[in-house]
């Protein structure tokens, strides 16, 4: 008989959380059992998985016992405090914040991209940042055949990536808006820890994370070195501005690139990703078929389209990549690493 | 005594006609009169301009009798129809619509990057597309300082410049959501004239305009031409990307671009649009503070800020332009085509 796994979800009660629950019952290994770790404040609240139903437990040093993977999203704070108990207890981390996700002892996996490097792993493995995710995944098969030199990429990035409560109050807006009440002062967006908070609704907001002394945000930040790091090639250029959109689900991408051939038309891209893994091409634009976020929502894959070659730098292109920030972008590709170190034999 | 104008409106129950209304009183021109043209079935209705209230009239080629200025924005097939029959009267027609700005003998004009070319006028002058000329009045100043090699844009555009049917569309659309009614079918965007139609709220649309053989879309391919057109310069390389995102007033959009010469700084930048025409610097990233699409509403400025170094191309930058989209981008910019005009003594 092969191996059960008993699994444990830190930060049950959040958004990614809720998708973990959703998307754990199709795991492609076996499960022995679950548990919900949450703040003590969520502590004896019962969830459902499946037909099941869970008790939430309090987060503490000595809830993982017996626990073989630990997939971790409350926060890079709670993964730094308790990951290492986890671990100790004999646990694999998958952690969706980016505490450890630039750390060099630590593996930043796509299982489409680059799956070899979870065999480095040191009792945990950083999931990479959701608009990062999905943008590796429509390149890496592009690169694998024509290299890529540069990128530059906008973001159209959805509400939900900021959270349960950045809904609630962008929704709230819109609901003020539509009855003629006053719009509440807001108080997360664009960045729950951040000094000043802006109307989501209606609006368009050019800041994601905290700003960096180069002018950069975290989020741009996270999409050059992570993108680097998965690819395993500190020479690929990435600039990227990073935006939220009064979108609730499904990130949004302008992704322009360079390969490093010559002569590669828009139908050999199109070749490449109509058999790349995890990437479904949209790109019938006599039909007016192309990526849209409302489509991606729930959906496992990585949608691509609009593929255009650029107007001026012969090697140059453009395409439109959408998915689901909170499966793909988060909890999904964090049960991923989990089936792929499975099948490897790492857990 | 100074000459004193007679004003028509053509189009002026639309979005952009409203818009005209508005901001008509302020004009820096005398104004003897204004004629509200519209189809047969708005006429008879009465609008009000300040204090007055004027009777829409039927737009016929006899309207015209004593124009001095027609401002049209009722689509390029009224203005193929019926522009000769105002130039034929005597007036000088600043038109709104796509049809002319591409004609060898038609000046295309945005007043603080290239007013010379009004003198060249065969008695229209075309006002370019919106999206195209927040960016030319941002990336003209650099370009006097620095020179400019090339532009890649991604647009964040609002649903304004698709008419007032498709505000109420997608003001529908969340009104059902928040009650929990069913949406009903979209009909209008993401194109009005194209064949499929698709939700705006919570989404992003990566069409505008139709697509053209080369994939991509009218739209996009007039932020391309308009602008080497506007500069007086085709070897400036533009290639965009054009996205509709629900957003009821004000285009975003992130601009990447490269100037001409090398060791040029942010602050080189950010010094060149403090002092540009009709440019608002909004760049201090230690107090959060960078253009957002509902602080441009009713606005005459182009809002500029985010702007950062590429971190690969040191002669690159991006940076984030936002305005009024039916001010600046279309009835704003038609009126101080017609007051530079009317300073230069050509009308």
């Amino acid at each position: 008989m092969s191996k059960e796994y008993t699994v444990a979800i830190v930060g049950a009660t959040g958004a990614v959380g809720e998708q973990f629950r959703t998307l754990l019952p199709n795991a492609k290994f076996p499960i022995k059992d679950i548990k919900l770790l949450a703040s003590k404040r969520s502590a004896g609240k019962e969830l459902a998985i499946g037909d099941k139903t869970y008790v939430v437990e309090e987060l503490t040093k000595d809830a993982f016992e017996g626990v073989d993977i630990a997939f971790f999203s409350a926060g890079g704070d709670r993964t730094i405090e308790f990951g290492q108990a986890a671990i100790d207890a004999g646990a694999i981390v998958v952690d969706n914040t980016s505490a450890f996700r630039m750390d060099p002892n630590t593996p930043l996996v796509v299982p489409e991209v680059n799956p070899q490097d979870l065999a480095k792993h040191n009792g945990l493995i950083a999931n990479p940042n959701c608009s990062t995710i999905q943008m590796v995944v429509a390149l890496n098969p592009i690169r694998n055949q024509f290299g890529l030199d540069r990128v530059i990429v906008s973001t159209y990035q959805a509400v939900s990536g900021a959270g349960a409560k950045a809904i609630d109050e962008m929704r709230k807006q819109y609901r003020a808006i539509e009855t003629g009440e006053e719009i509440a002062e807001p108080a997360i967006l664009p960045v729950g820890g951040d000094e000043k908070h802006y109307q989501m609704a209606y609006n368009v907001l050019p800041q994601i994370d905290k700003f960096q002394d180069n002018h950069y945000t975290y989020e741009e930040m996270k999409m050059t070195n992570e993108t680097k790091k998965i690819m395993g090639d500190d020479t690929i250029g990435v600039s990227a501005t990073c935006v939220r959109v009064p979108v609730v689900y499904g990130h949004s991408e302008s992704v322009y690139f360079e390969v490093d051939q010559d002569d590669v038309t828009i139908e050999d891209i199109q070749n490449v990703l109509r058999d790349a893994p995890g990437v479904v091409l949209e790109d019938d634009i006599a039909n007016q078929v192309y990526p849209q976020a409302i489509n991606a929502e729930k959906r496992t894959e990585t949608f691509v389209g609009r593929i255009r070659k650029d107007l001026d730098f012969p090697r140059g292109f453009h395409m439109w990549v959408v998915s689901d920030n909170l499966w793909k972008g988060a909890a999904l590709n964090s049960i991923q690493i989990a089936e792929q170190m499975v099948a490897d034999k790492l857990i």
